[in-house]
C-alpha cells in the first residue's frame, strides 16, 4: 500500500542513474509507491534490483514525475511527460535550469504543472549501482518555478524534497544558474585548468607537488562528457564567472612581467580571496572559527588513525576537520587534526605524552 | 657536548620563525649545538624558550648557517655570513631561489660556501610556537648550489636536510623557480582569485556552495603579506604559469559567448586537466589506484568518528584518505572514507549493518 503525500501516491522517476535512483529509494521510504523507466534496459534492471520500484505500464497512475536525464535531454523529455500524463506534475533534477525551462515553455506543453528541481548533491561517482536514500541528506534542493508554474506544482516539488530529506531553497531559473556558474560550474573549470597546466611536466617533477595543488584539482577528476554538457547548458552565466576569475590573473600576470606596480595587485588580489572564501559556510553554517591543525604522523596501519581519534577525543577536544596526506614513498601519512585554536597546544602537548609524533 | 656531523658541530640559524625554528629544534634532536639570531628579540626568545639553542655570540665557532628570513632579505643576509664567517658554508630555506642566488653572486662574497636550500613543507601557521622538529619529516628539500658553489657546500646542505628528516633533491635555481611557480605559486593565486570571484555575493547565496568551491578555495587562506613577496621573487615564472592557466578559461569563455565550437573547447579544457592531474603524486609515491568513497553520516559528538574508523579498521579494510564535511546548519557531518574501490561495496553493507547510516 502506498501512502499519501503532499504531492500524491505514485511518483515517475525517468531515468535511473545515481540522482534519479537516489530519489526513488528515498521517496520509497517514506512509504510512496515508485515507477521507473529508463531508456536503457540494463540501467532500469539495476535500479529495479536496488529497489527502487517497478518498472511503469500505466501512466494514468502517476501524479508526480521527476526526469533525471542529461541537461540537453531535459526540456524534451519534460514536455513529453506533460503531455502524456494530463494531471501530473512535471520536476527533473538538473544542474542548470534556464534551459531546460526554455525548452519546456517554447514546447506548448501546459507549463502550470511544471517546476524545476536540482537537488545540490553531487558526487564523482554515477549509475544506480552507487545510489542511496541518504544522498539528499540535509543538502539544499533548488526549487526553480517557471513564470507559468502554478503554486500547487512549486509546493509539490518542495514536498518532494522535504521527502528525500532536503531543504528545499526557492529560486528562479535564471539565479539558479548564474549563482552554480560561479559556485559549481566555474570552479569545476577553473580546477581543470590548473591541473591541464601541469600535464606537460614530467613526473618526476610533479612529486615535488604538496597537498595544496591536490586539493586544489581534485575537481579535475570529473566525467568530461557530463560536464562538457552542463557548461553547455549555461555557457552564458558560466563565461562571465570565468571572466571575473581569469582576467585578474591576466592582468596580474602582465603586471609581474612589467616590473612595477605588481606588488599592490598580488596583494589586492590576495586580499580579496581572503574576503571571498570567509563567505562559504563554516561547520553547521554558524559564525566563522579559527581553526588549529594539530599534524600527527600515523603509521599506514589498519586501525592506526582510528586509534589516534580516540585518543584526541579521550582529551576531550572536538574534532572540527580532518585531512588525511600521505608522504610521497613512505608507508606513512600525516593526519591533520582540525581543532579550535584554542585547544590547539593543549592536544599538540596531550598527542606527545601518547606517544604520537606530533608536528604543530 | 655536540656531535661531528656530516657538516660540523655547530649550526648558526638567522631567523627564528616556523622555518627557522624547526630546523633548529630538529639539529638537536640529532645531537648538534645550536645558536640563534634574530633581529626581533621577542622572537628570538620564543624560540630560546622552546629549546631550539641559545643566542649566538661568538661567530668563530659556527661551521654552517640557514638563512630563514623572508624572500627579499635572504640574498643579503647569506652574503653578510659569507663575509663574517670566512670558513663557514651559508644555506637558506627560501620558497625561490634564483633572486637570493643572483644577490649572493652580485654581492662580492665567496659563492663557494654558498648553496641554496628548500624544505618543501609549507603551512598556514607561523612564528616559532609553532616549530616542530618533525616539520620535515620525510619531505622533500631541494637543494640548489650555484654555478660557483663548491662541492662541499652542497654536501652538507643535503646532509642538514637528511639530519631533519628530509630528503634532498637536487634542483638548479631556475628549475626549482620554474617548478614551483606551477606546484605552488600559481595554485595560490589561482586559488585567491576563484574566491574572489564570489567576495561580491550575499552570504544567503553562498550557503549553497559545496565541498568542491571548499576544496578549491582552502589556499587563499594564506598570509597575503608573505605571499606576495614570494610572487614578486619568482614574477616571470608565476606570469608565465598565470598564463597557462588563464588563457584558456578566456578562450573558453570566449567560445561560450560565440556558440558554435565550444564543446570541443570545453571537452578539451577537462580531458587535458584529468592528464595533469593523473601525474600528481598517488598514495607512498606508486602507481596511481582507484579509490571508492564510503559516505558515511557522523553525529557531531567527541568520539563518533573515532568509532567509525575503528569499525572500518575492525572490517580489515585500510582507509586510504579521509574528508568530513559538515552538513550546511546542521550538527552533523558526513565523513568521506575512502577505501580500494573493490573493497566499498562490502564496507558499506558492513557499516550499514553496524548501524551507520552510508551514503555510498
Amino acid at each position: 500500500m502506498s501512502e499519501t503525500l503532499a504531492w500524491g501516491e505514485r511518483l515517475l522517476v525517468v531515468g535511473t542513474g545515481l540522482i534519479g535512483t537516489s530519489v526513488a529509494l528515498a521517496v520509497r521510504d517514506v512509504g510512496a509507491e515508485v515507477l521507473l523507466a529508463d531508456t536503457d534496459a540494463e540501467r532500469l534492471g539495476l535500479a529495479v534490483a536496488a529497489g527502487a520500484g517497478r518498472p511503469v505500464d500505466d501512466l494514468g497512475e502517476v501524479d508526480l514525475v521527476v526526469v533525471a536525464v542529461p541537461p540537453r535531454a531535459t526540456g524534451t523529455v519534460v514536455a513529453r511527460y506533460l503531455d502524456a500524463i494530463p494531471h501530473a506534475t512535471v520536476t527533473h533534477v538538473c544542474s542548470v535550469q534556464s534551459l531546460p525551462q526554455l525548452d519546456v515553455e517554447s514546447s506548448g506543453a501546459d507549463v502550470s504543472r511544471f517546476c524545476g528541481g536540482h537537488p545540490i548533491a553531487g558526487r564523482e561517482t554515477s549509475g544506480p549501482a552507487h545510489a542511496s536514500p541518504d544522498l539528499f541528506h540535509e543538502r539544499p534542493w533548488a526549487v526553480c518555478p517557471a513564470a507559468g508554474t502554478g503554486p500547487d506544482a512549486a509546493e509539490r516539488v518542495a514536498s518532494l524534497a522535504r521527502d528525500c530529506g532536503a531543504r528545499p531553497v526557492l529560486l528562479e531559473a535564471a539565479t539558479h544558474d548564474a549563482l552554480l556558474g560561479r559556485l559549481s560550474h566555474v570552479p569545476q573549470l577553473v580546477a581543470s585548468a590548473l591541473a591541464g597546466s601541469i600535464a606537460a611536466l614530467d613526473q618526476s617533477r610533479t612529486a615535488l607537488a604538496g597537498t595544496g595543488l591536490r586539493d586544489t584539482t581534485r575537481l579535475a577528476d570529473s566525467d568530461p562528457a557530463l560536464w562538457t554538457e552542463i557548461v553547455g547548458a549555461n555557457a552564458d552565466a558560466v563565461a562571465a564567472g570565468l571572466r571575473d576569475v581569469a582576467q585578474p590573473l591576466l592582468d596580474l600576470a602582465a603586471a609581474l612581467e612589467a616590473g612595477a606596480g605588481s606588488e599592490a595587485s598580488t596583494r589586492e588580489l590576495l586580499e580579496r580571496g581572503q574576503r571571498g572564501r570567509a563567505l562559504l559556510p563554516g561547520k553547521h553554517g554558524g559564525a566563522p572559527v579559527t581553526l588549529q591543525a594539530v599534524q600527527v604522523v600515523v603509521p599506514d596501519e589498519p586501525g592506526t588513525l582510528a586509534r589516534l581519534l580516540a585518543e584526541v577525543a579521550a582529551e576531550g577536544v572536538n574534532l572540527e576537520d580532518l585531512r588525511v596526506e600521505h608522504a610521497s614513498g613512505q608507508p606513512l601519512g600525516i593526519a591533520e587534526v582540525m581543532v579550535l585554536a584554542a585547544e590547539g597546544e593543549r592536544l599538540a602537548s596531550a598527542l606527545r605524552a601518547r606517544g604520537w609524533t606530533v608536528t604543530a
